[in-house]
């Protein structure tokens, strides 16, 4: 029998004395991946890979609807091209794993598994490129990639994700640096309104910029604890690959011109972000519109005459508008369940039982507020449509919440220290533009630059750190 | 400005002439794919990656409505698991490509990239099954894989390639055959419902089984050429994985009992097999379901007033219920437009000038026949559903017609030469059950046994080959 819900709960470590092990616990109990003998390497169960596939729909058709084509390129990157472009090939050497033998043949240059495709797309495109009249090139592809990472975690930080990157190139500078933030908006608009987080939208400082690029774009969020995970990027590379590869087309007035390039992504890490933005000592709570089952229907004294065949009546309805399930499991008490689907997170629940069959009712639960109502059967469909609205806005809000809460201002290095040592969080500060300033930073107190967000406020005249003359307003966190 | 009808098709190879040509031709003239500096890895370019969508979409839905879910394994598979299953490994060693550094640092056991993933996920497995309440488990995933063939040829045959792979555990004998035989029927259903290509199923004989398999079941198609492929396979385990993988659970008597498994897949092979199927010397004939584009609009003197307004309003009305395009270039011809299409081979085309505007007209051509009718543009979108069913049904038929004519009985091992050298195709015999009068075959006529068809006939008493007892009716053919 099931065992009952405190012996339940407590399997799962509480997140306020550690948050690392929660995170892990929820990932395993929830059944969302699973690790593997390799360090680094897990598997994404079916209900995390449902979560993933639930993300990839949103952005591939609010992607498409921008004109992005999908493309495969192959896995496999010679050396050669990897080391075409300087900043590119420093950035990533350390973390690619090489492919040296095939069947029992050495081969003659070794071979990279990607750890992103910049390199083999930018010979393609010079490959297919001839006039302006070939411009754009929209291409993006769902797929694995590998970082040899050293400190791993399931979906934030593993050695293998699953990503898509898209890879543009364009006739101006100005299309390119359009492309660039029009991707940009996507993923905060798949973040807010997918994922119920918000964000702070910003460039990254050149420290913190991708390998290679000239801009990078960043979607940051702040975590549980008050940490940032980095949860989105697009880059504006100008010509930094399209020289080296020699990407180049004949412009209107038929000369010889370098393509303008992009590069934007999103990856497997959401799934670590929604455990560690919405999670709870419950377990994991899951947006409703991101939420493999958004409805979970749990009959009560199912034995009894009528109970299953109503509960299945009730599915047969609620699947006409939503991703329902009913847990008919004869081996587990009712209350087990509950603690089973509100740990997994899924966002409502009813409960039906031979009484409410009677009344014609059923009882109704959401799992942020835990709160319950008796709802009449012939109002579910209504009653569960509004509520899925209003979980949404309701974790959204308690995300915003702990943003506003947990982001405070420094104007000298030691509000800086005191306030990200007492509050973990976000911490705004005026910048002079000096990596010198950023590695200071980050050694008195771990945090790195998150980003200069769009919305830039006058903090003050001088740098945080070295009070010379400030150049941008920089949000400040550690990070996942 | 365009070139002409003749010149335009001059570029491809004719394909009587030169099959193998043609094929790659078409692949690159199409659009399809490219291919890279690494032999035997191609690009998969938008035209051909959205055919692979389609693909995807049609098997996916089909797939979960018999209760598969999708997962992710890691693609990195420890060279002791691949090592555990003995025809498995002797399968599969020679074409795995290894993984043996990462950044800097020599790995402490080497790693293979993904040739199947029977071998992690049977891991896997062990690990998550303890009762028979588990059971079954019916995962599937979308992912690349890598075998290091030595002849290759794009989508046909490549190094690296798409595909989906289902991978089942079950309790009893018999539900993992039925899976086996269910998830057969799927790739039965799409081949010649999505793709329009008639299919013999049947079970392969032990030669030509997967590595590891008890029983491995085929989807065989002919091509244009009276060759075969190999289209889609379902294999039934039995305890072949689960002993060595020790997949265990407590079945129902409280015992301890093997799991029965399964696996199933289909790859983007299949593009090959669209083209090699339907294909002619105008170039790709896209099956309608699948094609990416189903009508293109062609406006004829878009520089005149009115007709592109006009061509875009079509666009929009027909947009409703099928993938269409407005080829609005200025820079080529009409003329050029309809064998660019026609080489793509999109199904229906709309040709709309001004006096076709002025009358309420426009042309429909339809690529499968080359017929042309005038259709009023009030009619046009029940026009084009009727053309598209039926255009799908006539490449059907005339795959069938193939099959039909190129399929011919052999009694003896003379007949069979004569009949494979004379006309290319499938053979059809009677066979003692032995591998040593396959072997003989393959030398004699470079055929291969497709599969011992679920429709059995009776050809007579005694094997083709050796003149001992017959045991099955075979088919046997070249092969792709």
């Amino acid at each position: 029998m099931g065992k009952n819900k405190d012996e339940f709960v407590k399997e799962i470590t509480n997140i306020e004395d550690d948050i690392a092990q929660w995170y892990t616990d929820i990932v395993r109990k929830a059944d969302l991946a699973d690790y593997t003998e390799v360090k680094g390497f897990v598997t994404i169960k079916p209900y995390g890979y449902a979560i993933w596939e639930n993300v990839q729909k949103y952005a591939d058709e609010k992607f498409k609807e921008t004109g992005v084509e999908n493309v495969y390129f192959p896995i496999l990157i010679p050396e050669n091209l990897l080391e075409k472009e300087k900043d590119h090939v420093e950035g990533f050497a350390p973390e690619v794993a090489w492919v040296e033998t095939a069947g029992s043949n050495k081969l003659e240059e070794r071979l990279c598994i990607r750890p992103t495709s910049e390199t083999i797309i930018s010979t393609m495109y010079s490959k297919w490129l001839n006039s302006w009249r070939d411009l754009p090139m929209v291409y993006n592809q769902w797929c694995n990639v590998i970082r040899w990472e050293k400190e791993t975690r399931p979906f934030l930080r593993s050695r293998e994700f699953l990503w898509q990157e898209g890879h543009t190139i364009h006739e101006t500078e100005e299309e390119a640096r359009n492309r660039t933030l029009q991707m940009l908006d996507i993923y905060d608009d798949l973040t807010q309104n997918l994922l119920a987080i918000p964000t702070i939208k910003g460039r990254k400082t050149p420290k913190e910029q991708f390998a290679g690029a000239e801009e990078t774009y960043t979607i940051e969020t702040m975590m549980y604890d008050g940490k940032a995970l980095q949860s989105a990027t697009s880059h504006y590379f100008g010509q930094n690959f399209s020289k080296p590869f020699e990407i180049k087309f004949q412009n209107r007035e038929g000369k010889e011109e370098y393509a303008y390039q992009t590069s934007w992504g999103l990856s497997t890490r959401l799934i670590g972000a929604i455990i560690m933005a919405h999670g709870d000592n419950r377990g994991l709570k899951l947006p409703p519109k991101v939420a493999p089952i958004q409805v979970v229907i749990v009959p009560i004294a199912q034995h009894k005459e009528g109970v299953l065949d109503k509960a299945n009546e009730v599915f047969a309805e609620l699947k006409k508008n939503f991703r329902v399930k009913v847990d008919d499991r004869d081996n587990y008490s009712p209350g087990y369940k509950f603690n089973d689907w509100e740990m997994r997170g899924v966002p409502v629940r009813v409960e039906l039982g031979p009484r409410d069959i009677a009344n014609g009712v059923c009882v109704v639960s959401r799992r942020d507020t835990g709160d319950k109502q008796e709802v009449k059967l012939t109002e579910l469909s209504d009653t569960i449509e509004e509520l899925l609205v209003d979980i949404h806005n309701n974790m959204y809000a308690e995300c915003e919440k702990r943003l506003k809460e947990r982001t405070t201002v420094a104007h000298t290095l030691e509000e800086f220290e005191k306030q990200i040592n007492e509050k973990q969080g976000f911490i705004k500060t005026m910048w002079c533009g000096d990596v010198a300033c950023e590695d200071k930073i980050k050694e008195l107190t771990a945090a790195k630059s998150r980003c200069m967000p769009f919305e830039q406020e006058n903090l003050g005249e001088t740098c945080v750190c070295c009070g010379k003359k400030a150049y941008r307003m920089v949000v400040w966190g550690r990070q996942y």
